[in-house]
């Protein structure tokens, strides 16, 4: 398994701020951390891509309407940069109180970071379902 | 929204290799466009993720052999380029044959590209199941 590096790190750290920022249903506080300006991309699981500032924050803020709680565990986190460019796949455990209840759930995202001025800002997200329980034991990323 | 460049039309060509390969439910064809010896990633539809040329060259083995045919269609297909990696999000329309007939599914994609002298790699691809109608029509990629 390669070593991670300092960009790794700053990548992780990025990912992590993300996930804290989801936890703290602010919508001020998930909007700083996304790419100004920028051509973002999410896909919430199971509903069709959002693409475009407008789209991805009317999301956050009926995400964020809808709980009244969440936390967030990850696992079996990848990182991968090239350049100013970089993805993670990380497994959220989650768990999410809402108006109706408690619920589990466990998620797949692929997440994409850009650098700009030596800052790494999230630029799409991607949450999908998986299935049944967990299969097997990973190998690490090369 | 911003005119599609000749690095974009790269991006696209190696997509739709990736699902022509994909058709083709040949394992070479599918071995031929993933980066060599890369740090590949793959998670198909409520898969956990699978991390390394040799998971993820299994499972397409998996699928391929378990597959009469398979067709797809593609739309929503918006692509980012960041100098020597790039991201393409696609809606792929799917019926595919198989022993037990044949399924029509709607799959929202994530694929990850790394240019390596001048070629266009995959190295990574999300599909998640995507839940009920088209909810809406999409406002293009800025």
């Amino acid at each position: 398994m390669a070593q991670p590096t300092s960009d790794d790190a700053a990548v992780i750290a990025a990912n992590d701020a993300f996930y804290r920022a989801f936890e703290s249903l602010e919508i001020d506080r998930m909007r700083a951390l996304w790419l100004p300006s920028g051509p973002i991309t999410c896909v919430h699981p199971g509903w069709d891509a959002l693409v475009g500032w407008p789209a991805v924050m009317e999301s956050w803020e009926q995400i964020f309407t809808g709980t009244l709680g969440m936390r967030f565990t990850l696992s079996d986190v990848t990182v991968r940069v090239v350049a100013d460019a970089a993805w993670v796949l990380c497994v959220e455990h989650i768990e999410s109180r809402e108006l109706d209840g408690m619920t589990e759930a466990r998620i797949q995202a692929t997440n994409v970071f850009e650098r700009r001025d030596g800052r790494w800002w999230i630029v799409h997200h991607h949450g999908g379902p998986l299935f049944g329980p967990r299969a097997r034991t990973q190998s690490p990323l090369q």
